[in-house]
């Protein structure tokens, strides 16, 4: 009887041993050619968009922690506004990605801005600032929102350096990191001061760890996403770490933006610095960094939703017609640049007394 | 030779050995009177003001580290407003001790608001909240600003909730905060976090540690205006460890507060709240700690400097003229109430996302 059983047994079990050991081998080619081509993606990737640096140094505002220290007040300071409401950090508030999620950022006075607020994370890794390139540096751009009437709103240079004079906690901090400087308390050093900080805000993402090697690091559906960002083309604007911030390029190169978009308005870009004819409708790449955490989207924040913007734009910049899964599919991608905001720069100053 | 030099210098040292003897003396009796007369100051300073304690908790909101967390990031979030630009944290930047320096705040759409900006420092400690007394707690005063037109301007509590539910780290969290609740998303549990988030800002500062025997945590200065904060008999109201925020008082008992103050209007009070006549121009004493940081001052911020502002209460509550060199002594001594403000509470949040 056992004999028997035991013979039983063997015929029984031997098709699904079978079936099993096939069933390995399968598992383990297909496992091997997700793995292959886990590695043929991070290669490709690494080849576009290079490993993201700790930060964004410049040669002419080396970064020092006593620049950065005063930075960061400063990052935060309104008393230097006209009407006193306007930071830095007003339009770029760190908790919401250095955004404010407005379609257009509001100013002293409650005045509107040109366009839409662009993030102040990774901003110093690009070719220049703003939508239309109108600020050289992020130094530049400090210095100037002072200035700017529907920003800061300050009528001079000088009415800001007074302010600040009078505030003997910030003449010893701009002492402090401008130390072989007589009268060290002056805008440019504002400037650098806040330029000093921004230059620190690299936000390193899982889509860093995937090139680094780590394939868990993204979804399978962020790694189609990818695919797809580098097959339909969003790469050849949207390059380097920072994934934009490069180049200009025609907003509507098949086709007016104006025509999917809700824009109230149509904003010819950077014909506007230059005043020529070929930069009309031309604006500066954005970095794609935390970008499904800063809607609305385009320098006029006229869409609300990332898959929207992903679908305009693959239609009207490279005349393709994504489907929701490929749109969806990219977005999920776009979420693996979501990073880690610097720790630093996640404390609040305590600033100095306003005598 | 040597045996005359002794002798002589004998008797030139004697006197300066005498002299010195007496002068040890002396000074060991002052400094002995001085110890003595900081522990009288010390024991009288703590029968008026006592122990400041670790947070200000509520029976009705207890402080769970849930709570604290989520009533974090609402505390920073701008999208629950009309115009999304307004957070408790734009009129209340912890940076600057929680207030705005204007002379009254400005909420949605640049609206004014009727009033000063109190720090929500130290607020939970008050018999009420807001100038007035018109709001019962801080829960009571978060709840409402949603509503309030100059402050967040929402039409109505279901629109906040609505936002708040559409945005799913904030469902994860109000689950988690209140995780015996169906349907925990609503303005009464925002009021609930907010509330237990500022239930924590309590700031131990010098004055605290020199209650607690350190006589060296205060300058001499600051003990002359601590004593004259006594005689003087501003702890006739400003008592209690927060010094202030236990009673209700007339603004100008002896005169008129407008008389001296820069008030562009008369403000009748807490008669806007009672109808009670004998309210007229009554207003809630307000909490002092931190009070050197938190210009301008009274409850329409006419007054900018600390020392005007002593001498006008003192003038027209207590019918004292002060010497400029009292109010100096007194306003040396608000300034070691300046305070620590948690560490904890100068993270910023990183907010949930949109979608």
């Amino acid at each position: 009887m056992n004999a028997m059983k035991s013979t039983a047994k063997k015929i029984i079990l031997k098709p699904y041993f079978l079936l099993f050991t096939f069933g390995i081998i399968l598992l383990s080619a297909a496992s091997l050619y997700a793995a292959e081509a886990d590695t043929e993606l991070m290669n490709r990737a690494k080849a576009i968009f290079g490993p993201l640096p700790a930060s964004m140094p410049s040669s002419e505002n080396p970064i020092t922690p006593a620049k950065v220290k005063l930075g960061t007040a400063l990052f935060w300071e309104s008393r230097i506004s006209v009407d006193k409401t306007v930071s830095c950090a007003k339009c770029h508030p760190l908790g919401l990605y250095a955004v404010d999620g407005l379609r257009k950022s509001v100013g002293n006075n409650c005045k509107e801005n040109p366009r839409n607020d662009p993030t102040v994370l990774n901003a110093a890794s690009q070719i220049s600032e703003h939508w239309i390139g109108n600020r050289t540096s992020v130094e530049d751009q400090a210095k100037q929102a002072l200035i700017g009437p529907p920003s800061f709103g300050m009528p001079d240079y000088g009415s800001v350096e007074k302010i600040l004079k009078g505030m003997k906690g910030y003449v010893a901090m701009f002492k402090e990191a401008f130390p072989n400087e007589k009268d060290p308390v002056t805008v440019d050093n504002f400037a650098k001061a806040v330029g000093a900080f921004e230059r620190t805000l690299v936000t390193p993402a899982p889509f860093d760890e995937f090139m680094q090697g780590n394939a868990a690091a993204l979804t399978d559906q962020q790694k189609r996403g990818l695919r797809a960002f580098m097959d339909t083309g969003c790469m050849t604007c949207h390059f380097s770490p920072f994934v934009g911030g490069q180049m200009y390029q025609k907003f509507g190169v098949f086709e007016p933006y104006q025509k999917y978009t809700k824009s109230q308005s149509v904003d010819e870009g950077r014909f506007a610095v230059t005043k020529n004819p070929a930069d009309k409708f031309v604006f500066k790449v954005p970095v794609l960094r935390n970008v499904a955490e800063t809607p609305p989207y385009f320098h006029d924040g006229s869409v609300d939703k990332l898959t929207d913007a992903v679908m305009i734009m693959a239609k009207i910049q490279l005349a393709k017609d994504l489907s929701p899964a490929q749109a969806g599919d990219i977005a999920a991608f776009l979420g693996s640049l979501t990073g880690k905001i610097p720790e630093a720069a996640l404390k609040v100053p305590v600033l100095p007394s306003s005598e």
